[in-house]
């Protein structure tokens, strides 16, 4: 089964576009781009390859105003429509599977305003991560969620998302970040929920709805974000370790010795680092082979102190007798290698083949247990560890502290035996084991017929009553997130 | 005219309760109160003396399962329903004015869990903040949340109202601290979106509506928080200024200087310290007297690196001529007078009069310029600077780094020409300067009036709709928060 084919439930519910729609769109000053068949790749296929659309029609807004009347017509006239911002989604949520038209963000990526006082940024929802981290990097600032994507995804989708990132451990949740949104909802209003203040208890925080809603409750247009301050001084360490029990008790460790300057713990094992070696340009960051790789980065205002706290911090896990290998790098350029090697560990793992990737929150005493449960259940299904296997690999990585974990299983082919087999059975080991079916990258078009194994019913009705209070009409990417719960 | 009175519009909605109803609510296991006279004065007025309520009938639950079945009777009959948790609340959002039950959380109070390893607590609603920091503290952990009042709120109450307090520029909104909730919505139905998974995006995140909802949507009867690891060392500096503005470049200073390890930045001025002074048994902390007061805590995991960074960080506001007097307290002792001395100052106020006290959210350009403008509006109105004034005493403290203010005035009564004088105006000012008109005592039972001076109707449209959506029946805290926007 190619994933590109929605449901047989997911018919084609919209109105075919006509050419007086088109007129109409094109009159709002949105650039647009129509033709009779399927769109550029770039606009109907996920990053990963496993999600196919077939829009005809994408229109790339400029401002509010003119994604307010888009939305408004399109409300009026049953017209679905799927937001789209860098199309580095991995879980198909942004790709038009039932021949919505687009609406891509690209164009709306001005930075409104910067308050170097406070420290927050508006800036409007098609503004790349990276470019925006930049321009807040210039006076003292940093983005506080980062992203392996951040070449190419967009600040509204990354609110969409609820994106978590690399440094969540430190800066925390776009829901605490995020000061304010404003949203075109469904039947074309704005909603101006653009506040920029910390602190403020009034009334309902609407605007937490927005955050981690796949844009199936409007469009979020523009976006206030309470900034860290840029650090003055950073440092990281790899270490190599033997098995997954050292990872937690380093976790430990690390949150007591190195305290409030730890921002970043990731971990993966030793296949994903063979994979990130062979598929792409950069060197192992440790001499060694090792069961397992952690890097730890700290982020501090006293280059002195920090060096003095990872330094004593290394020690302590060699008295405990923790790690085999470690190695620190304190150079700008060896950093940026090192962080590149760790965000091309996704990609890498595409190039190896059909990769059936899951994104799970599980709490850490089961993560690695996931790991062997996967594997062994593959194999009584004699897709693994057999010759000329389906499935080829099976690796995790993640961010402790985060309780998010990233499982890839690299097959012959995407669906088939291999999805047969993982699903829905994997869904229901993670919502057994306390976890949840999707930690970062959202449910998007596929998991929320698993959301009910990790969230009860109480819960599913509440999200459905509020997609219908807010889009009615079903016009915002249809078919997705909860509707399939 | 008597705070305790609701407006003409808020008249008596819900149903007398019967003989029938009390046996009912006794059936359930809740230890039930009732008279034919109003209850004792704790549950019936807030903590400033300023709302009153007129309740006949409290009820005290001790399960989730009792606060289920309770509310589905009351939406079933019509029974309209104010949760209190500790009473604390100074915005009348917890007193019954209009003869509804009162639902008190107080023997909901038991700790369900404690993950040590993730730093996660799930406790009950009607869990004191004190009890549970002390509790958490025995682990290694601290609650995220702290406020003057912390011996008698409650947790439940805290995520009510959105709690901010003294260390919100360290640990963050509730928004991003609060993992999950249990929730008994208005028909009954337990909501268990009692996460308590870091990361977790699979779907709208609904438990976000409850925090600051003000027992408006249900009931909060259990909270998970992801907690803070307990800091290995604390210090505080005291400082004497005299300018505004030498605060706000003093805070900039510290986010530079004391780096991650700031966790309390908060300022007073000279009238507020001579209040607490007159009114409490605790000394100035400073010898001399200043126009200004700050207070900058520290906590950190390396005790002479928090030492060096502090000298270092005071050195730098002596060269640069912001401060005339500085102390540093090391001692718990004094740090817990130090502490003392600032969160008696909202009881101290109101020992000195009537207290009117206003929670603005403001950016820190216009804070102290509010406070001339209110000086000047009272003085004009002739309330204010003239020999035996309405109005005794103006004044302003806060938290600098969280856009956070409190305004008192103090005047001879309640309402009155000082209501009149400073309501609507003030909000007016508030809303027109880009602050929001309740920081984080929430709207309760008179602001929802004032809130269409920072909030667009759309936003405000919007929040009616979810009221409707969650409450049809409008039993859940009547006539207060949104519903006199």
């Amino acid at each position: 089964m190619a994933h590109g084919n929605p449901s047989p439930s997911a018919a084609k519910l919209n109105s075919p576009v006509s050419l007086a729609d088109i007129e109409y769109f094109s009159s709002t000053g949105a650039q647009v781009v129509s033709s009779n068949s399927p769109l550029d790749a770039k606009y109907n296929v996920d990053y990963f390859g496993k999600y196919f659309g077939d829009s005809e029609v994408i229109l790339f807004p400029s401002s509010t105003e003119q994604v307010s009347k888009i939305l408004a017509y399109c409300n009026k006239n049953a017209i679905s429509v799927v937001t789209q911002g860098g199309n580095s989604g991995v879980a198909g949520g942004a790709i038009a599977q039932r021949g919505e038209i687009i609406l891509n963000m690209r164009d709306m990526n001005k930075v409104r305003e910067l308050d170097i006082i406070s420290g927050v940024v508006i800036a409007e929802g098609g503004c790349i991560l990276e470019d925006l981290d930049n321009h807040v990097r210039e006076h003292g600032y940093i983005m506080p969620v980062d992203l392996g994507a951040k070449k190419k995804c967009m600040i509204g989708g990354n609110v969409s998302t609820s994106a978590g990132g690399l440094r969540y451990l430190r800066y925390g949740s776009m829901h605490g970040t995020v000061l304010g949104l404003e949203v075109v909802l469904p039947d074309g209003r704005i909603l101006d929920a653009l506040f920029t203040l910390k602190k403020d208890a009034s009334g309902y925080d609407i605007k937490q709805l927005f955050i981690g809603a796949e844009g199936t409750l409007g469009v979020v247009t523009a976006v206030a974000v309470a900034l860290a301050p840029k650090p003055k001084y950073a440092q990281i360490a790899v270490l190599g370790l033997k098995d997954f029990a050292k990872i937690q008790r380093a976790f430990v460790l690390a949150r007591q010795n190195l305290g409030e300057i730890v921002s970043a713990f990731e971990f993966w094992e030793k296949r994903c680092n063979e994979i990130v070696v062979e598929h792409e340009i950069y060197p192992s960051p440790l001499n060694e082979s090792h069961e397992f790789y952690v890097l730890i980065e700290t982020r501090g205002s006293f280059a002195r102190h920090d060096i003095e706290k990872m330094d004593m911090f290394l020690d302590c896990l060699r008295e405990n007798e923790l790690i085999d290998e470690e190695r620190v790098f304190r150079n700008a350029e060896e950093m940026e290698q090192t962080w590149l090697f760790r965000a091309q560990m996704a990609t890498a793992h595409g190039k190896c083949g059909c990769m059936h990737v899951y994104d799970f929150s599980l709490p850490s005493k089961y993560q690695h247990e996931l790991l062997v449960a996967v594997k062994n259940h593959l194999q009584d299904a004699g897709l693994y560890g057999v010759e000329d296997a389906q499935v080829k690999d099976v690796t995790i990585f993640g961010h402790i502290g985060d309780d998010n974990i990233h499982l890839q299983v690299i097959a012959q082919e995407f669906g088939g035996t291999v999805e047969e087999a993982m699903d829905p059975w994997v869904y229901k080991w993670v919502g057994g084991h306390g976890g949840s079916v999707a930690a970062e990258h959202g449910l998007g078009a596929y998991k929320g017929q698993f959301l009910k194994h990790s969230k009860t019913p109480v819960v599913i009705e509440t999200m459905k009553s509020l997609k219908q209070l807010l889009d009615p009409n079903n016009i915002m990417n249809p078919g997705k997130h909860i509707s399939r719960a």
